[in-house]
């Protein structure tokens, strides 16, 4: 799946320590293990209100957003030039955390960067981060084993049907990318049900739960696929699309056939626990070969 | 705001009486209070489970779906030629009624319709029916003056920003239409926050009260538009965005500033209270001007 020019590129000797900036959710922890295991001190800088003190099993500064003046500070003391940024993280409101004066210098680009959706507010907190001499790196350059590979998850595959689902799916999301929405949407017999935006993927699939229990949505159990994609022009450094124990969980509830996602460009947290899950709860999980747009 | 040549287009002398295909809501009352205030004989065909069971203040008749033998044979027997379809209607399961034998004869034709979004679902049956000899009319040429007409109604007008954010929205309906998915979204600061699909308007919109409560939209209260608009290749005889007090009502619970749809291109239920409860609530309510895409 991943080629060694790949891993090689991403492990320079003179890498020196890899900072991990850690949203929510235990991915921040499953990069710091994979990275760990290779060699390479790893140290979390962990945001204050989202990340979960599980971190803290590595070397880890707690940062608040507001305050880069300490946070650039703290990189430099702990000569970390790579970073990463990985977890879930609310958008969170403009104006509403105090400023340190690293901060108020560049109040203008950040102003910018929340005029717009979140790919590009994330790449203009990169862009202001890497200005400072630091290197964003993407998740799945750290640890590419999370990458979903091409095929099936276990051994339920897509139908006939569900094929065509996945394809109008991926098209929908190649047709909304441009505006910087999710990357998610659930497609039943080329009827849309559910569309992502910034409700997060499992609050859409509770959606389908919802609507299916109340008539509104009147497909039959087992028909229906979850399509998840990158945005077309989109940094892959940041906010790769991901799936999950969870996932399989809230597609199975959804009554949903199963879940696919473009080969190389989706994160699955904890492969080893998603394939056996999807056949216990009979849904299909796959990656499909990335085309020229929907890639 | 209409031509005196589209009125007498729909009035022709030998009309006859006026078929309504009655689904949920008071549209089509008003539609048939719209009529019969020019002298035309009006007679409902009341969808059961659907339509509300006010509409029997006109001549009446309910059908049930999967009866196209009986509803055909009611309307020669009425003399119905031109027939409208309005009001709320959830998409019913393929399979589920029982079927007549006018019915079973175009089960092909009906299940053909049933493979895509909710034009092609209303395209096809509008055809089966036209192909009997009846004439589907869209409910704005009985009523013309329930158009949204160009500019604000009330007093409220939108900001630049907002105006920003309703071209962002209609760009986006435009790209999504192709794929026969809602017809609104929430937009703020060029963000999307929400976007319609089988859910309706007002769940989305409650679905962004919630995610505010929730602290995961974080815009300021006041800020944000619903943006409703035709799909780019929709029959305009069907299924037109409608927006009436309740969405006014949910678009000041949602916190957005206001509402814009396409002039000429959206239906307004009750346009005599829209205005005022619009002022009441401080939020804009606009006709946009249609451009070639949008429109």
């Amino acid at each position: 799946m991943v080629s060694s020019e790949q891993r090689n590129a991403v492990l320079p000797d003179d890498a020196g320590p890899l900072g991990i900036i850690c949203g929510g959710g235990n991915l921040p922890l499953v990069i710091a293990d994979a990275a760990s295991r290779r060699g390479r001190r790893v140290v979390m800088f962990a945001l204050r209100g989202f990340a979960a003190v599980e971190v803290e099993r590595y070397p880890c500064h707690w940062i608040v957003l507001g305050a880069l003046g300490r946070f650039f500070r703290l990189l430099r003391q702990e000569g970390c030039r790579d970073l990463v940024f990985i977890g879930t993280l609310t958008r969170p409101r403009f104006g509403r955390f105090r400023l340190d004066l690293a901060t108020i210098r560049r109040l203008p680009r950040i102003a910018r960067a929340f005029r717009g959706g979140d790919d590009h507010l994330l790449a203009g907190i990169a862009r202001l981060i890497e200005d400072e001499g630091f290197r964003m790196v993407g998740a799945h350059e750290i640890a590419p084993d999370l990458l979903l590979p091409e095929g099936p998850l276990g051994t339920c595959v897509p139908s006939e049907q569900d094929q065509v689902d996945i394809e109008w799916g991926l098209a929908l999301l190649a047709a909304t990318g441009p505006f910087d929405i999710g990357q998610a949407a659930v497609v039943a017999g080329r009827h849309v049900l559910a569309i992502e935006a910034s409700e997060g993927t499992d609050r859409m699939l509770d959606r389908v739960v919802a609507l299916r229990k109340e008539g509104r949505i009147r497909v039959p159990a087992g028909t229906g696929v979850l399509v998840k994609a990158p945005k077309p022009q989109q940094d892959r450094r940041f906010d790769l699309p991901t799936i999950g124990p969870e996932t399989v969980e809230a597609v199975a509830r959804a009554g949903l056939a199963g879940l696919a996602a473009v080969a190389g460009a989706a994160i699955v947290a904890e492969p080893q626990r998603v394939a056996p899950l999807a056949e216990e709860r009979g849904v299909f999980v796959v990656g499909i070969k990335p085309t020229g747009a929907g890639a």
